[in-house]
């Protein structure tokens, strides 16, 4: 679907009222769940999907890509950090990681491919760290991406509750979109990059995902190194700041 | 004390006596706390010693090194990674960390700095990890080092005692040297190297260190990426390798 469709759509199909019916029902299918952390527990098929920073990287070779914990398809950021340390802790558990993280998305480049790079896939534990390109195409007008923090935010709602449909049992992760105040991060994104944070943050809440706040973990970091130091640019982490981010990611997901 | 006068030392100072009695009186010291992990706790001053995988290009401005917390000063390592870690997760405990690795460096270069980077720090908590130059530069005859396990085992004993006299409290971490099999490690260095791992471990056990099992660790990491991805020449680890040193470092110590 192109852009211009893309927003026809939105526009066309009521979304308030069937997203207001679907969470209802995904309520429903993950009560049960709710307050319980999500767990990383033998077995489990865990997926990472996003935009360049989970990307990182990862071969788009299929013959590793779609080999589980294999590190050219998994990358050299934050979910290969994580995959790596997981896998040295707990070698008996046979867990399973994949990455289909791709470079420059958005929301709705996630919703286009989410049957085969995520459903097919029929993950235990799926971690999204979607929204960062969402602002910034927004901001350069030589992109012609008309994206606003609404379309966002109902494109996530929309994607998720998809999800929770074709995979009532997932545990789901979802990740605060997070910049540092460096590089090509100006004062034009404020305050509406925090609006992008807040709906995050609101579809982790309505869905009972795991909120994994990357954006107060790297304010606190510039306490001790400058912003540069964990993301050149201000939005692709170091080596540094993908270390932070595996560890946090980590916590928050009570592995 | 130069190579030659060292190794004389050595030989005449009757070193097993000594370091007989002395292991006696630092068992004493530290019986209260056989079994307990180290733990570190609000207000402790962490410091990592040891060689260039310690080091991690830190600066060598006094003004940089001796401010606790700061990113040059802590280099790019597996100390600083761990450092950060720790600082973000716990912003209230008033932690301070210093390295005072420096590269090239064996047990008894080691010695010979060990007042003015180490006891005058007056650490909480002390993190060795010496030892991979101690059979490297043994292994190079245009270095001229005739150092053997046992004088690396021998020192580091005395070492490690001298500290448990001048701060009894101190928590001690004894890290495993290692390799990966790949760039200058080549088959020349086995199975000497694993000696060195061993009297490494003894020295734990001794004094009652937590050991810190890097080599598992490598060895357990190369089932999911070849050993160049963890450390280029086999001896200096990568950003990834850094950064599984730094998240096995915490849970090792028990953070």
């Amino acid at each position: 679907m192109n852009e211009l469709n893309r927003r026809s759509f939105i526009k066309a199909s009521a979304l308030s009222t069937t997203a207001l019916a679907g969470l209802c029902a995904a309520t429903d299918a993950v009560a049960a769940a709710r307050g319980k952390p999500v767990r990383i527990v033998k077995h489990d098929v865990v997926l990472f999907q996003g935009d360049s920073i989970t990307d990182a990287g990862r071969s788009r070779d299929r013959g590793k890509t779609d080999v589980a914990n294999n590190q050219p398809g998994l990358g050299n950021g934050y979910a290969w950090l994580a995959a790596a340390q997981l896998l040295v802790d707990r070698p008996a558990d046979e867990l399973q990681f994949f990455n289909r993280g791709i470079s420059g998305h958005k929301v709705f480049q996630l919703t286009e491919r989410w049957q085969t790079d995520c459903l097919d896939l029929k993950p235990d534990v799926l971690s999204i760290l979607i929204g960062v390109n969402d602002i910034w195409h927004s901001l350069d007008p030589r992109l012609g991406y008309k994206g606003t923090v609404d379309i966002y935010e109902r494109d996530y709602h929309a994607l998720v509750e998809r999800t929770r449909k074709a995979l009532p049992k997932v545990k789901l992760v979802v990740c605060e979109p997070f910049v540092l105040r460096c590089g090509a991060v100006t004062d034009k994104w404020f305050p509406e990059f925090d609006d992008y944070r807040a709906a995050a943050k609101r579809v982790a809440d309505t869905h009972y995902a795991t909120f994994v706040p990357f954006q107060a973990m790297f304010d606190a970091a510039i306490k001790y190194a400058p912003p540069e130091h964990w993301a050149g640019d201000g939005v692709h982490p170091s080596a540094a700041g993908a270390s932070l981010m595996a560890h946090f990611w980590l916590k928050a997901v009570g592995s």
